[in-house]
């Protein structure tokens, strides 16, 4: 079995080694890809601390994987050597249940196969895009748009997607206001995306430091969350919350129109709490959405392609392991502007 | 100013008297109508009684209202005498906020004029069904199919709308699978309209006293709710909440199937949790709605007279005011199969 040059998390919370950890073997329809660049994405770090559930160490993270294919399985008709290609949070699915039948894997019965600290459904680890090469399934596989810078467009893996398809499922477009609350590694392509998609965009946030950044990426103003519960209720049509903190869910109900969905894509570690009257007084949700599916994910490449959209990145060089460490502190002190990547040429 | 005989309460939880109430001046625009029957809502208890709020009394209650047109004002077009005819929740709106404007007066920004218990924007009080008469603008009137018996009918003006207008808007139709979580007014309402839109539904309730009664208006079973958690796993596509207790809202979110629904229109009267990894998993929401609009009230009654709808109920003989107290205790106990109506003839 071949190998490749990883960053590994031996067991939970260690620092980063370097390290050669077995390639899955090149099936009929796998594609072998050289990783160019891997986003580093909050869910590493969980992962990677065991802060979620137990995990599978060693551990190889990433899961936004920009590269070149530099092989194919005899069976593979989607791509050929030398396409450049992404891999996002997920790398198999069960293709028999009634939502990949729909081509929704992302929300597969059976439980889709992570792109790291999963199992392939043959037992097999998965390990991810921190490492120099992957093999994946040419279904799982999409198409990055070679005019796309490459290190900036391996975010649009797992962040794009994520704010990409709530969006679109909730029709995002001319004529609707939308805030986006948090202005992260999440936050920022949501304003990105719902800028391009036409709508009127917001920033919902704590401080105003990023303010000029927020303008920038597109937004029409930024926001100071409690301070305009009152001064913007009634306003917007839809609220995607992209922070894991707690939530004044009644508060941001008050600032939706009639209609209006406050949509999570962050993910709260505690039950949150609403008082029924907030949504049934509106005609209002209280929704979520988790990442997106392969369709959806090509499609929203090739929007960001046609758009000049991608990620603002800061470049990690991994030639020290440390340095990945210290990214990871840098992100739990949410000190990146916006999405980390790993250069995969100095692992 | 004429007067009409009217059911009142002239304070808080007080029993009901005869009373002669004054009527609102037939202006160019209204609608004077004798009242056949009007409907006994449990709102009526909570207002009559000061449970949700500081009430105006002595209060009329009533706002599920057939009648017949006897008189109209001079610019009147929509009605003539002797049309029958139906009044609900509201008698008025400011006609000039984007939902007024977009026909969405149930959501009125200045807050509509309620059938009762409520003010003119002129400061007139309003008094509403238990009465032999009632004057209203008639652009909150709505006809009523002379097909349909006016007893039952009556309660379509409110429990009827409240949950033909979310059905309609999550678009329940042939192919989906509906639960209806409470077999009450406004539940059973719902399990006839489900089954008429072509959906599967099912009864989710506490016990089975009531499974022929849910299988007699078009239900496929009746499930208690708690056994049922596990067995119906991503089983719904929208699970309406018509009851207004505490819910295990992350239970029902389990049953809902990805992309699925759970649509409250009872009003708990506390807070409700909920674990945002239950809604982010599936691409699940917590919604609510608010009875409905004058153009989806006058839509649910066409259709009611095309499918032959109507509420299942037991009229009050309202000779003696306390039948009214009585029938009141009887709602309380959840003990009216399923929805009383006042003869005004009575009154």
């Amino acid at each position: 079995m071949p190998n490749t040059r990883s960053l590994v998390a031996k067991a939970p919370g260690a620092k980063f080694e370097k390290a050669e950890m077995p390639l899955r073997a090149l099936h009929e329809n796998a594609v072998a890809i050289k990783i160019l660049y891997s986003g580093i994405c909050h869910s590493d770090i969980h992962q990677a601390r065991d802060e979620w559930f137990e995990g599978i160490f060693p551990m190889v993270p990433g899961h936004e994987i920009v590269g070149e294919v530099t092989e194919v399985g005899s069976k593979v008709s989607k791509f050929k050597v030398g396409d450049r290609v992404g891999v996002g949070t997920f790398v198999d699915s069960c293709r028999e249940c009634e939502y990949c039948q729909k081509g929704m894997e992302n929300y597969c019965l059976r439980g889709n196969v992570q792109t790291y600290n999963g199992r392939h459904y043959d037992g097999e680890p998965t390990y991810g895009g921190y490492a120099q090469d992957i093999v994946v399934d040419q279904n799982y596989v999409v198409t990055v748009p070679k005019s796309l810078d490459p290190a900036a467009a391996a975010p649009l893996l797992c962040a794009g997607i994520t704010l990409y398809s709530p969006l679109k499922h909730w029709r995002v477009g001319p004529g609707m206001r939308v805030a986006i609350l948090g202005l992260g590694g999440l936050g920022h392509m949501g304003v990105k995306f719902a800028k391009a998609m036409g709508a009127e965009v917001y920033v919902l946030g704590h401080s105003a430091a990023k303010k000029a950044d927020a303008i920038r990426f597109g937004a029409k103003d930024y926001l100071i969350t409690t301070d305009s519960f009152e001064s913007h209720r009634n306003f917007f049509d839809v609220i995607v919350n992209t922070i894991s903190a707690d939530l004044d869910v009644d508060a941001l109900l008050g600032m939706l129109k009639v209609g209006g969905s406050l949509v999570n894509v962050g993910l709260p570690g505690n039950h949150q709490s609403y008082n029924p009257f907030s949504i049934i007084g509106g005609l209002k949700s209280i929704a979520g959405a988790n990442t997106g599916n392969i369709k959806d994910t090509q499609e929203m490449l090739d929007f960001c392609g046609e758009h000049n959209i991608v990620s603002d990145v800061e470049i990690v060089n991994a030639s020290d392991a440390q340095a990945v460490d210290d990214a990871y502190q840098r992100v739990v002190a949410s000190d990146v502007r916006y999405r980390f990547v790993i250069d995969a040429s100095t692992i």
